[in-house]
C-alpha cells in the first residue's frame, strides 16, 4: 500500500529471517565488535586485491544470511545488493559465485537500506518469498578510488569520514512467527545543499536524511516518539549534529536522544576517524549486527532505520560539481 | 504473481503512457534516425562537460516522457535510472534536477530493462501508480571512462562497441485502456564466460541473454514463435552470432528472423561503429523509439526485449578479471 509521497506501507511485512554481518581489522577494535558475525585481521580477505578481497567479504556474508536462514542457493530467491567500487564490481563478483537472480543497485552509501525498500515491497506483493539485501564498502577500495592512493600517506581533514570496511546482510522472508519485520519503507529525493568538499560527506547528505525522515513520519503520521530509535547510516558526529540543527529549524526538533548514527557508533574517537565511519558497508553492518540483535534481545521494539548516500565520483568532483544527496528509510518493527 | 524460477507475471499490468528517444550526432545519420523524438547535434547538449551533456540529455528525456504522459513533477511518483558514469553521476544529477523520488539501479547496459522489471512489479502491487523508467550512455564520457582519453585516437578493434549517445525513458502507469503494456519481467543471474577482453563485449554478455531469455520462456512456458520479435540490447553483430549459437547447442534454436539486437540496429555499418552500438542508452532509445513506436503502429503485438550489462570496471580490467555478465527481460504487449 502506498502511503502519502514516498512511503510504501508493506501489507505483508516480510520477516528478517536471518542477518550476517562481517567487518574488518579495525572495526573489530570499536565500540561494537562484540555484535558482529565475524571480524577479520586480513583485510584482502584471503584474496590478491583489496577489490576481490571486498567481493570475498560480501559474497560470505551473503552467504552466512543464507546459509542461518535455512536456505540453499536454489531456494533463493534474489540477492539485492551494490557497492561503491565503479562499476559496483565487488558486488557483480560476489553475484556471479553466488549465482543468484540479482538486481543491482546504486545508491551510494544508502544502498542496504535502498534494497530492504524494494526487496520488501516485492516480498510483500508475492512476486519473491526471499531475498537477500545486501551491501559492502572497504576502506582501501574506497580510498584510492575516491582519494589518493594509500600509499601517499595523505593527511586527512577533520570533517573526512572513514570508509568502513564492512558487509551486512539481511535475508528477507515472507510468513509469520516471531521476529523482525520491515514494516514500511520510505524512497528519498535527491537534494543538494551546494557542498562542494568531499571530505565534508556528513553536511552532504544531512539534508537529504532529514528530507526523507520528515516524508516517512509526514506519509504514515507518525512522531519521532513513535521510534525507540532513529538510525542514520553515516552522517558522523558532524553530519548528525546538522541533521540536528535542520530538525530543529524545520520547526519539528527530533529528540537527540532518540537518534543514533551507525558511523559515528562504529568507532571510538580516540581510533581517529575523525568524523565517523562511512560507506554501503556501514549502515548494513551496523543494522545487521548491533541494531537487529539489539531487537532480537528486546532492548528494541520499533526504529527506524536511514541510509544516506552522497552521489558524487572523482570525476564530478575534478569538475567542480556540488554534491547531492539521497536517503531512503525503513521501519523495523519486533512482533 | 511468481513464475518459475526468475519470472514476475504482473497481475495488473502497467501500462506505458509515454516514451521518449533522444541521440546524439552519430546516431541521428543512423538508420533509425525516424523514430527518436530529438537527436541533438550538439554531442555536449549545451554543457560544459560530457557528464553534464549526457545528464542534461537523460533529464530532457524524463521531462519529456512525464510531460507527454501528462503527468507534473508533483504527480509523479518514481525515477528509476541508471547509468554506465562511475557512481552514476549523469543519473544522480538528473535526479537532482526532476526533483522525483529516486530509484538507482546499476545494470551496466540493462539498466533499463531492469528498471522495468522492479518498477512494473511495484505498480502491479499498487505501491506506485506511476513510474519513469530511464537510462543513458554517452560514447564519450564512456570512452574516457572505460577505455582512453578521446584526443590519443587510439584505433579500435573490429569486436569494440561503439558507446551510444542516447537516452530512453517510458513512463509507465496504472490503468486500463489501449496501449502497450509490460505484461512479465524476468530477473537475470550473473554468467562468467571467462572472457578477460573488454573489447569483446559481444562474447562477454551473450551468455548471460541466453539464461535470461531460456528463463523466462520455462518460467512462463513459452517459445519464441510466442513472439514477434526477441531484442537484445548491445550485443551486436558479433554476440548476436554468439547467441543464437548458443542457443542452438541448448538444443532449442532462435528463428534467426526473430531475434533483432538494438546495437546492431542503431548504426549503418558504413558508420565504422565495428561491432555495433552499446550502452545503457542504446536499448533504452531503441526500445522507447523505432520498437514502441513500431507497436503502436501495429507492427508488432507481443515483443521480448532483454537488456544485457558487462558488470566490468576499469580497475576489474586492470586486474586481469574476466568480465561476467548480466540481463534482463521485460515481455511487452499491445492490448
Amino acid at each position: 500500500m502506498r502511503a502519502g509521497k514516498q512511503t510504501f506501507v508493506y501489507e505483508h511485512p516480510p520477516r528478517v529471517a536471518a542477518h550476517a554481518s562481517i567487518v574488518g581489522p579495525k572495526e573489530s577494535q570499536g565500540p561494537l565488535a562484540a555484535y558482529f558475525d565475524e571480524a577479520s585481521q586480513d583485510d584482502l580477505f584471503g584474496q590478491k586485491t583489496w577489490e576481490l578481497g571486498e567481493s570475498e567479504m560480501l559474497r560470505r556474508c551473503a552467504g552466512r544470511a543464507m546459509r542461518d536462514g535455512g536456505l540453499t542457493q536454489e531456494e533463493t530467491q534474489a540477492f539485492f545488493s551494490g557497492d561503491l567500487n565503479n562499476q559496483i564490481i565487488a558486488t557483480g563478483f560476489a553475484a556471479r559465485a553466488l549465482g543468484l537472480p540479482f538486481v543491482g543497485l546504486y545508491g551510494a552509501c544508502s544502498t542496504f537500506v535502498e534494497g530492504l525498500v524494494l526487496a520488501s515491497a516485492l516480498i510483500s506483493a508475492g512476486f519473491l518469498e526471499n531475498a537477500l539485501c545486501a551491501a559492502s564498502s572497504h576502506f582501501c577500495t574506497a580510498e584510492r578510488q575516491f582519494r589518493f592512493p594509500l600509499e601517499m600517506g595523505t593527511q586527512r581533514p577533520p570533517s573526512a569520514h572513514w570508509t568502513a570496511t564492512a558487509a551486512g546482510c539481511a535475508l528477507l522472508r515472507a510468513g509469520e512467527g516471531a521476529g523482525i519485520y520491515v514494516t514500511a519503507g520510505t524512497l528519498g529525493r535527491i537534494i543538494d545543499y551546494k557542498i562542494k568538499d568531499a571530505n565534508h560527506m556528513g553536511a552532504a547528505m544531512a539534508p537529504a536524511v532529514q528530507s526523507t525522515i520528515a516524508a516517512h513520519l509526514d506519509d504514515t503520521g507518525a512522531t519521532a516518539d513513535d521510534f525507540d530509535l532513529i538510525a542514520t547510516g553515516d552522517l558522523g558526529w558532524i553530519g548528525r549534529d546538522i541533521l540536528l540543527e535542520l530538525f530543529r529549524e524545520s520547526g519539528r526538533p527530533l529528540p537527540p536522544e532518540t537518534l543514533v548514527d551507525c558511523g559515528a557508533s562504529l568507532f571510538y574517537q580516540e581510533q581517529d576517524t575523525h568524523a565517523g565511519g562511512s560507506g554501503c558497508g556501514c549502515v548494513a553492518s551496523v543494522t545487521c549486527g548491533w541494531l537487529m540483535k539489539r531487537m532480537e534481545q528486546g532492548e528494541l521494539k520499533r526504529i527506524l532505520v536511514t541510509g544516506s548516500g552522497a552521489m558524487l565520483s572523482p570525476t564530478s568532483t575534478m569538475q567542480a560539481e556540488t554534491i547531492p544527496g539521497v536517503a531512503y528509510a525503513v521501519r523495523l518493527e519486533v512482533k
